[in-house]
């Protein structure tokens, strides 16, 4: 394992490459960001989930993985659909609002 | 193989028996509801996220499961955070129409 290893490597305790796709997205300075999502989707679904997008996408992808998997953490049951039911209820209230105005 | 193993067991090869935790909520008659959740968590994390609930908040899990890996699938990229960011725009608009009022 290369010192500069990054922190999806260190998790398999493999060599990190130049051309290792988690490693813009997974420096080994913050370990706790891939162990998050390691733990809910599990290393080799997160690499095909970076492979079956274009390059600029991953980035995007990487953050949708950490804001799903940290909501997963707070909430096992409901997860981040929790939020959704939040929003669409506030959504819903806002119009009740809305619709007692001509 | 057993005739009536759960759709999780059948995606494993294995026995599926009386005990099976994933049963219940993956029926061998929609093989493709599991195939969903296995291709974005794998097995091993859907029944540890279900292992780790008490029994009577697995159907929830489950349903939430299902619903996070279909906007994967339809949306690679954000996932279900896609719908999030929109409904925050529309309460956001809500908001702007509400202030108008006094």
């Amino acid at each position: 394992m290369a010192p500069s290893a990054c922190a999806a490597c260190r998790s398999q305790r493999k060599k990190c490459s130049d051309e290792c796709l988690l490693a813009p997205h997974f420096p080994s300075d913050d370990l706790q960001k891939f162990a998050l999502v390691q733990k809910v989707y599990g290393f080799n679904n997160v690499l095909k989930m970076l492979k079956d997008v274009k390059a600029e996408q991953r980035a995007d992808v990487v953050k949708s993985l950490v804001y799903e998997a940290t909501a997963r953490m707070e909430d096992p049951v409901y997860g981040c659909t929790r939020e959704i039911h939040q929003l669409q209820k506030r959504i819903a209230e806002q119009e009740s609002k809305l619709a007692a105005y001509p």
